[in-house]
């Protein structure tokens, strides 16, 4: 999912050549400076949907070479030292505040980010994707959580940054903890949410010191080399895959925003606003969204979309319906103020905008009113035509990952594969698909040990060759334009190792489980994932995850506010879209999960109940199951869907993968 | 429960020649006050323990005397009339109150509470035990749960008082809409917990009117006949017993509030007192409490006791540690001012204090802690005295109960046995037992239709002739002075009707998921409650209550913070005991519940994890299983049960019994 690998940088001469083959009116310092922030955005290094930024129908040839130049401009990063954190220091120490609280998140409080905002990330040197760095009075701290301990006291220098649990305390407890009298510590109000920032404050001050809201954030000052905002088009996400037209989307919140007697709502998070405006795009990897952009939906039934110019391509504005109003990004802060001179009713969703945003509308005057994001359950809830390309994308995902667990329980006992030629190899099966856009997150493939580590990601440092009498746990999923995927397979390599067998056969139980639920309407999630883990408590064992995250609609892989998880309290509404992911880790040994997708749907028997639809389709490794271990309900459930599997891959399989296919999905017992 | 009907009263003459037998120094009339007042106090008709307060060691001619005086004090209620609301409306007219908020609640804030505190019920006629009246401007409203619906409207005159669900809209909601600017709303700050008042006072002045905490409740002005406060004797409970002294207890507070840097704490509710103190009283019906008091417990490791002085008997005098200082309940609201007076750092349970006592703590200079009421953890964690003691009475119960579910299954096909003549059985069954102290809340026996109705008690009015062919559902409790019992069985009379074998089995195995349930530690008892419904909801079925809840030892038979309920978010913990009661409904035809108490304990075998150990031993109504919806462990586990029951009850059974004991808890495959 990352750009390819840096060629040498094409010169002036040769991107003056391809400007005059384009027929492009730019300069090759523009187009230079263009391919860097393209370079920066999530898009594959094959997608050349980004050339329609220059110009629509392009020559082939054309698109080769501007690829070629892309390509060619890939910045390299710096190796950390210690002089950033000693700079930054310098300028707290000119702003005259004693500290600085910094979270890895960027104004839009979502989980993919591009480069340009990982400010934490090239401060501290950590890679992860959750922490919060805090500096005070000449020490750096950097919080992070159980999955990251180890990784941040690899990734990151001891001597100059501290790290800690961030529970062991909390942040802002340990920053409490050392406050004295009037000081000031500052904080960037467009990476916290309302909230966040709100506890801050409220710590702060209690201890008598001064919460300073900043202006800029002072890394931005000292960031050399910082990588662009990325850049890419306005893709238009037709109603074909949407179902319902931006303008009825719009109208429709206009209408619950005057109900309820608000004047306005704003929209801040990307993947909301992709569904709003049915528009994708590439700037975050992984998930095909439009960056740096907001929208105010106006109870008047008109929504406002603040975005860079240069991404509403033609096509994008002819798409962007009669309801919406294109305006630049740079226009957004002078837009709350004029919200909120009139005294409007603004809600504001506390957890999911930043407090910029809050600060600016309730600064001009704006009477906020704390509520969830209405787009957030709308979007949850998929439609009819979401649905019917979320079982077609799943139709077609599902032959890829089976071809590929051919491949690999074929080739790996014979040693000549790594857990990154499964990566590749899985990709290269998925890419055969027209609808493919990239991976829906980095894949998951641990091989042995490295499959214990819950949030493992290959990397050339891990990357290990899999070998015969280990578990192979493979997690992965895919964008296409009709749907987005997301399933684990576990599957032994050669004779599985001891105790692997009882394993896999709990977390089946625990997955066919929650696959049989049946559960009335208004129960939650926190009520299924005991479904699940029941099976394992049996044996007194467990899972540090939960069961299952809500899953977009050809967007984010992780998609609130349906979860299933442990104290969760949202109800199951019908077309919820949600993983069904139990799983085990013997830490040392192996890892065992199996995922598929389920949809809520009503109970086809039982009125005023509802049950899950499993829109998953591949083997899961027969060789891993004891049959004794399982309750006839449950073999019957495995019978029949091993079934469904070969009756929906079969036909699209190539012919000789047919027979191994049969065998995979034959009855069990 | 309730004491016996009124015989003549027995006049002065009468009463002086006991006086002059028993050689008391008490004038007739003050003797008639004092009987007046056991009379309303929650001893059963039976007890002689509150002779006591007279004199220790009567001789028993003297005692049975004593009783019969007792019994011809009781007071007579009279009919509700509507004068009752005009007399209030007069006194918030002449007081300048727009309205008053009147909850069924005394100042203790528990589930028991004698009939001088049941203002709610004198004004309206509601028997009901919740419920909120609100008077406003000439409107009077009484809401209630869906429990109480019908049963209102049955009881209240709904051209005076309109009886409204207490959620379309909630009482606050419902007068929040009828304000006006500068309104004055009263409400007797003695019935609110802290939290309840808060919430109270800010939706009123949301609105701009005013709230009153008003010094006097006006009801009081108005009630006529009103019932005497009750008056017991405090009783120790031996440390042979409670397992703890109270001395350590009150130490181990102390040294919790010091650590915390807190001057004291309030303990108001009385199960807490009596836990803390280590006495038990007979104030309330089925709960041995003292009434009317409250604690401070000190960081020091002292506690002061306020209590009425009379109920102080030599004896419990002598009981009390030497951390106990005991002063008049009249002192308490200037002992809070004291305290407040100091700058103190007071604990106070927002959920579990009434607002006055905050508020006079606060207006007096206090520093208020909202915390939970530390005992509260404690008393439910059972230590090991208290938990053979719980074992003990609940081995004895099932006697009783065996004996009652032989008597009324050979007896009622017969059709000669109603709902009240089985509460009265099983009554005498366990009244057999030297320390039985009555039942631990008033006996639900539902036959037919009567068992669909969950809260149902069976009255005159109500009371139903078991006929063959019907279910009979019995949900009891008692207390022994080694601990109290709650439990339910449905059984057949004569041939079980259509669809309750399978409804009964269903019910079975919810029950048997508990009973057998593995869970980590911390989880919590929303978890617990899903492994019951999902057998349940497997066909499309529910029941609307919660699947257990917490059981005090020789002390309330509903405790918190326990519960296995949807949604509850409380860790069950090692020692705490709790219910298991899944049930299943259907109106018009019957009821079916099947309840144990469990405890929970470290699983035997697995490390980190928690199981229950179930203490009830009853037969379950063999003649109701449909073993083919059985799953073989679910077999073994009620063979197993069945097989307990027998080696436990067959030893305390009389010999004619043995037959019918070993029929019903033979194997059941």
């Amino acid at each position: 999912m990352t750009s390819g690998s840096a060629t040498m940088t094409m010169d002036d001469a040769g991107l003056s050549a391809v400007i005059a083959d384009a027929g492009l009116s730019i300069a090759p310092a523009e187009l230079r400076a263009l391919l860097k922030r393209v370079a920066a955005s999530g898009e594959r290094a094959e997608s050349t949907a980004w050339t329609e930024l220059l110009r629509p129908d392009l020559p082939s040839d054309v698109v080769r070479r501007l690829q070629e130049a892309r390509a060619s401009v890939a910045a390299a990063a710096e190796p950390w030292s210690r002089a950033r954190i000693d700079a930054l220091l310098a300028v707290l120490a000119r702003e005259n505040l004693a500290g600085f609280v910094l979270p890895l998140a960027d104004e839009h409080l979502g989980e993919f980010m591009p480069g340009a905002a990982r400010r934490l990330s090239w401060l501290t040197g950590f890679s992860g994707s959750a922490g919060t760095a805090i500096l005070h009075r000449g020490t750096a701290a950097l919080f992070v959580d159980g999955r990251y301990t180890l990784q941040a006291e690899h990734e990151v220098d001891g001597a100059v940054i501290e790290v800690r649990h961030f529970k062991q305390p909390p942040p802002l407890e340990w920053l409490a903890g050392r406050l004295t009298q009037g000081e000031r510590i500052g904080y960037d109000p467009r990476l916290h949410s309302v909230k966040q920032a709100d506890a801050l404050v409220g710590a702060i001050e209690r201890k008598g010191a001064v919460a300073v809201a900043l202006a800029q954030n002072p890394v931005d000052e000292i960031w050399t080399r910082r990588p662009p905002l990325p850049l890419s088009p306005v893709v238009p996400h037709a109603i074909e895959f949407a179902g319902v037209s931006s303008d009825d989307k719009i109208e429709a919140l206009g209408r619950e925003l005057t109900d309820a007697g608000h004047a306005a709502a704003v929209i801040s998070q990307l993947d909301a606003i992709a569904w709003l405006l049915n528009v994708r795009g590439g700037d975050t990897p992984n998930t095909p969204l439009v960056g740096d952009a907001y929208v105010l939906v106006r109870a008047s039934g008109q929504a406002d979309f603040f975005v860079e110019r240069a991404k509403v391509t033609a096509r994008a504005a002819a798409h962007l319906g009669n309801r919406t109003v294109t305006r630049d990004v740079s226009e957004f802060p002078a837009a709350l103020a004029e919200l909120g001179a009139g005294n409007a009713g603004v809600l504001v969703d506390p957890d999911r905008t930043n407090a910029f945003v809050r600060d600016t509308l309730a600064g001009a005057g704006a009477r906020i009113v704390a509520g969830t994001d209405p787009t957030l359950a709308r979007k949850a809830r998929k439609n009819p035509v979401e649905i019917a390309g979320i079982r077609a994308a799943h139709e077609r995902d599902g032959v890829a990952v089976a071809l590929f667990l051919k491949w690999v329980s074929e080739t790996a006992p014979a040693r000549t594969v790594t857990e990154l030629d499964a990566v590749a190899e899985l990709d290269r099966f998925r890419a055969r698909d027209a609808r493919y856009r990239g991976t829906s997150f980095e894949t998951i493939a641990g091989s042995g040990p490295n499959g214990a580590i819950v949030h493992y990601r290959p990397q050339a440092s891990t990357n290990r060759r899999i070998e015969a009498g280990e578990l192979l746990l493979v997690d992965s999923g895919a964008q296409y334009l009709d749907g987005t995927t997301d399933i684990t397979r576990t599957l032994a390599i050669g004779e599985p190792p001891a105790g692997a067998r009882r394993d896999y056969t709990l977390v089946l139980k625990a997955h066919i489980a929650v696959a049989r639920a049946v559960f009335p309407q208004g129960a939650v999630g926190g009520q299924v994932d005991t479904f699940a883990r029941q099976h394992l408590w049996a044996a007194g064992l467990d899972y540090d995850h939960g069961t299952g995250h809500g899953v977009g609609a050809y967007l984010g892989v992780h998609e609130g506010p349906q979860r299933l998880a442990v104290g969760d309290a949202t109800a199951l509404e019908e077309g919820m879209l949600i993983s069904n992911e139990p799983g085990l880790y013997k830490t040392g040994a192996y890892g065992i999960r199996t995922e598929n997708l389920v949809l809520v749907r009503e109970h086809p028997d039982l009125a005023g109940f509802r049950s899950f639809e499993t829109i998953t389709f591949a083997p899961m490794d027969r060789r891993l199951i004891d049959v004794a271990l399982l309750e006839p309900k449950e073999i019957a459930w495995l019978d029949a869907y091993h079934a469904k599997v070969r009756a929906i891959l079969e036909p699209q399989m190539p012919v000789e993968a047919r027979a191994w296919l049969a065998e995979a999905t034959a009855p069990i017992a």
